[in-house]
């Protein structure tokens, strides 16, 4: 494994570190063993009280909307959306509003050789699981102003100065468009030359290691998710290793040394391949032009106690068929957080979501199944997303007019499941807000006629996209989970 | 002339168009000799009248703003902007509001091999002088819904039903955030294969053409410039023809049997080159996600009689010291639009304006320097824009704080400017609003050191951020007026 990959170029490194998944400071099983003790170790109690109770949140005036005494942190405030886009013209809903640019950032650091990534086991009031595995830093504006009067969060100081750092990823992204008011978080991630401190809670992971945790439910959290995500697997580096390495392209594919197979193998050349099979770059930006300019999104706040067909109760504010979500309160006690104690509103969902990416293969490439997603919380009316995203999926489906595809998610085959599990979003803001992310194939030989909102697209030109911002946090989420170095022989 | 790449690619039909200058249908002199007639042959006569003499424009309230009596077309109104970004952290301005997302569209086609483009000689109130050469289409809205019960535009159906017509060019693109709220237009270019019915007000020219006629002042508008600014110029069919022709890359370089020299020679090269020279495509990204993260905008509308150091006369809403910019109103009577008398407000500008790129050598390649630009009226806080954009300039140069670099260009020695000419602003909207835009090319041994706000880029680099509608309508139509194909020798 000791090639001049890893010294000259992030994107070999980046590589080598995928393919890695033996590491010398901390096994597999050691790792796991460390998180179960991380879990019974600490003390983390969440309790769901009534909204009054809260002690630093209130309902503020003009308009109506539940704030934070500080004014910082977050908002949930009313929003009234209309739209030409979908069966549905026009709603009310509450939202997160959240005006500030916080950031998520992972430190890496080459060791060795191999490139680790410094991962925190971190408790958030919304897991399922209370502790779950997430990037150095998930650090808002209020965080590290220091609002909340604890402590700096570890390593942030290092996002802050780049004095130290070597920055390889610095991308803005956004977060769900349906619970979020054009929130945008920083993805980072940055390496560090000196030696960095251990701190208890953190621990040297490969990507490859990670990659690995990704297929167990609800352990790496969203936060981790999205910044792996912005990982440049793309890249020229790549594309000259392929030629060099490859003998007799597509039947034969060997990347340092092992042979790639199956789906890993149509993944890994999905991603490398940007050629027009389907679309060119120029009809794809037509597409997404022609579905911005066609629907419109009208999005304009309204008092939170204005809302329609939603109720305050003591302990919720939900939507009077019980659908969707329901805004909350709990009291959080914990040992290992900036503060010991503390009380907010969290938003809640009972049911489990769908998330997931239609693939089938056109010419022997791998193409995905993109859907232009249209939500009230979107800061540019509509942006790329997978081909099912849809929260409370079961019910949904019963409905009329739910979402293109999602029964195809439901009822898949298991010769079709691709990628399936079940991973959290944000628990520092969701309760319980679980989605099943799914990867379909489907036999090449499918007929299927999407509706004009969809387009097929390679996975190397899906990770284009992405750099430039144009790909929701479902997509992008989906898609860190996959692993198209995965060694299959 | 006649290369197998005419037929096969789209990027090589605009690289052989823009290398054609011999125009069979229409020389060069005979297109001057038709555009003058056309000047001559139009009854144009536009007059300043008092605000209140307008016929369907009225001060609406709730808020106080400048509206059509229909509702559609724009309206004027206030806004107040807070920042963190240069030193004015307050101010109040009018500003145009068109929430809808016109469209500007070129149809092309290929004629005996060559590709041209049909472009239409359209006289517009602001014009300095009157008619200008613009795009086959302009259109609101409004236009083709008929809002105005004129004439339906001259080719728009080709643009609204896309069964005749091969898209090439697609593209979302924003207007001056200066002056427009949030405005973007679709920027199209369209083939069609049936024979099109010819219009007096239209012709046929290359792409070598319009390049030469962009050299002189005031002659091709800015709706022409920014579709002209979208087309694909970096692709890999160009990779692979330069490859394939240039024997001794960079001491010698050849495109379809011509010898590129000097200033072209350098744009060509800078075109075709991604390689970080300066900064990676990573870097840029990063570069720009700090400073959307650093600088704050908000933009509130306020009343239009409430924008404070703003005063309305009879005649125009003025800035108390006769800066800026001033709200006039004008009465058109016209012979060949679609309705031949109406009234409407325009933007006027007084002085000049300097739109301009620094332009220097690292390494041989020839490397833009860019600026993040912050105005009220962007999507997204910021755009990446030209070195320098500012109106009014040799007024502004003389106060304090005036932007970075704008000097240069006031002073800039005749050996180092590349490309110099006036240039309109849309006369639809901005009355007499012409720009000096400039390229100016530094010596390789200047040492500059520009504040964090500006960055590096090579010509390639700058074409692909286009295409994912990172940069404003300065830097794109400053842009379209260089010919990296010119023929020196």
């Amino acid at each position: 494994m000791d090639t001049p990959w890893q010294q000259t170029s992030k994107e070999a490194s980046f590589l080598c570190s995928t393919l890695t998944v033996e590491n010398p400071f901390q096994t597999h099983d050691e790792f796991l063993a460390w998180f179960q003790s991380r879990r019974t170790a600490t003390r983390f109690v969440v309790e769901q009280i009534p909204l009054a109770e809260m002690d630093q949140w209130t309902f503020a005036k003009n308009p109506h909307r539940l704030v934070h005494r500080s004014g910082k942190f977050f908002a949930i405030e009313g929003v009234r959306a209309h739209t030409n886009y979908g069966p549905v013209p026009e709603w009310d809903q509450p939202i997160i509003n959240q005006p500030e640019i916080g950031i998520l950032g992972i430190i890496t650091k080459v060791f060795n050789g191999t490139r680790y990534f410094l991962m925190q086991a971190k408790m958030e009031p919304g897991n399922v699981n209370a502790l779950q595995l997430s990037p150095t830093v998930q650090a808002t504006k209020s965080n590290y102003t220091q609002v909340h009067r604890g402590k700096l969060p570890p390593y942030l100081a290092y996002f802050l100065d780049h004095d130290k750092a070597r920055i390889l990823v610095d991308q803005l992204q956004s977060e769900q468009g349906a619970r979020f008011l054009r929130k945008r978080n920083r993805n980072m991630i940055i390496e560090i030359a000196e030696d960095v401190p251990p701190h208890d809670e953190f621990r040297w992971l490969t990507l490859g290691q990670i990659k690995q945790l990704l297929t167990v439910d609800n352990l790496v959290n969203m936060d981790a998710r999205t910044v792996l995500s912005c990982i440049p697997f793309t890249n020229i580096a790549w594309k000259h290793y392929y030629a060099a390495t490859s003998q007799d392209y597509p039947d034969h594919f060997d990347v340092f040394g092992r042979r790639l197979t199956g789906f890993a193998k149509d993944l890994f050349l999905s991603l490398l391949d940007r050629r027009p099979v389907r679309h060119t770059l120029d009809e794809i930006i037509s597409w997404f032009t022609r579905l911005k300019t066609r629907y419109e999104l009208e999005v304009r706040r309204i008092p939170l106690d204005k809302v329609r067909r939603w109720e305050q109760t003591e302990y919720e504010i939900r939507h009077e068929t019980g659908r969707h979500f329901s805004v909350i309160a709990v009291s959080v006690q914990a040992g290992n957080r900036e503060v010991t104690h503390w009380t907010q509103p969290l938003l809640k969902h009972t049911d489990y979501g769908v998330v997931g990416f239609l693939t089938k293969k056109f010419d022997g490439t791998l193409h995905f199944l993109v859907r232009a997603s249209l939500e009230p919380g979107n800061l540019d009316i509509i942006e790329m997303g997978p081909t099912v995203a849809c929260s409370n999926a079961e019910a949904r489906a019963k409905q009329p007019n739910h979402p293109p595809f999602l029964e195809t998610f439901l009822q898949a085959p298991p010769e079709q499941v691709r990628y399936s599990a079940i991973q959290s979003e944000e628990g520092g803001r969701f309760y319980h807000f679980q989605n099943r992310y799914m990867i379909l194939e489907l036999p090449p030989d499918t007929q299927l006629d999407p509706p004009e909102h969809f387009i097929w697209m390679t996975l190397g030109q899906i990770i284009d996209f992405t750099k430039y911002s144009y790909f929701n946090i479902e997509a992008r989420n989906l898609l860190a989970c996959l692993n198209p170095l995965e060694d299959r022989e």
